[in-house]
């Protein structure tokens, strides 16, 4: 692969926030909004839910399967949550930026490191809420939980927080639509790259010089 | 300075474009849309004319002082049109990037050498028109030129968008307000970069962590 081509292949970015600041919402409406933007589709253990979709939802796999492609290091990114395995496939990241995707991690900070490590031409986007007390209410708001969870939920996003400034760049979820279009301004620039037009634009480059 | 501070400076921006691409309707767009951008106000030995202000369409020198400038080595960049020279003073904009300000610089391939060569973290951007025939039948509206006077001035639109590779982003202006929203992504998406959130939001992020 020629340099030029990996230059304008698609973009990786990681996004993470801490839960109740919105990353969901924000990611979904970006999606919806620019067409060359897509959700990675995690790997994983756990089984399938009535509903969802082979490739859809999630890649589903066997415990076998997924320990072996483990092995073969094929994992950007992978972690256990209770008994069931979930991961990122390097191999399919790969094949989407070769279409020319933007593709979107949503990891936490553990998750970006182990991302970074492999890929640190990844770009990574921090979202947070504007205060802690917003943040607060959210969670509250979201579910009828006891305080003692709504606690720990606080301790974790603060946790998570702390881990802000490893990220290139910070959007702040105070207006929705404010954060929505500071988001899409991102994927945009990244877009307006020279390599990149070259390959979006390269019949008109070529009438012009 | 410590790193920190340099980072969390205003971004240089340099802009070109051939003549006829629509730059300067662009960047005034541009200006009167984000309220931190601002245009560079060159240096030059040309003499002040009716309507025109010290230091807000240019700073007006004599030409000691112009040449004085020129030998301490002021200059980002600097050009004789006719019997008048044009520079950017490297001090002057320095202190605009130190207010946080963008600072933009609309100047052509030859000034984007010399600037990239002092300051190569410059942001450069370049504005192309979605075809020739395109640009041909702009020129030819703007002025009653001759077709001779009309076909040097494709000669040297050409020459100059031959150089547009050397730019890190292209914005091709075929429609005026996508061509605007693209460039406003640039710069609010280097806007958003952590370093420059922490400048801009550092209470609400002492706040958070």
């Amino acid at each position: 692969m020629s340099s030029a081509t990996a230059a304008a292949r698609g973009v990786l970015y990681i996004v993470s926030a801490p839960s109740g600041a919105g990353k969901s919402s924000l990611v979904n409406a970006l999606i919806k909004r620019l067409s060359f933007v897509f959700l990675s589709i995690s790997h994983t253990t756990r089984p399938m839910r009535p509903g969802e979709t082979q490739g859809e939802h999630y890649h589903f796999v066997t415990s076998r399967v997924f320990e072996q492609m483990a092995e073969q290091g094929d994992f950007l990114e992978y972690a256990r949550v209770f008994d069931n395995h979930y991961g990122t496939s390097r191999s399919y990241v790969e094949r989407e930026l070769d279409k020319g995707h933007d593709v979107i991690l949503e990891i936490d900070w553990q998750g970006a490191r182990q991302v970074r490590a492999q890929m640190p031409e990844a770009q990574s986007i921090f979202i947070l809420p504007p205060s802690l007390e917003a943040l607060q209410e959210r969670l509250e708001k979201r579910a009828q939980d006891s305080a003692d969870v709504i606690a720990r939920r606080m301790r974790d996003a603060r946790s998570e927080m702390s881990h802000y400034d490893e990220y290139n760049y910070l959007v702040i979820n105070d207006d929705f639509y404010k954060a929505l279009d500071d988001l899409c301004s991102i994927f945009i620039a990244q877009r307006m790259r020279t390599p990149m037009q070259q390959r979006l634009r390269g019949d008109l480059l070529d009438g012009l010089v």
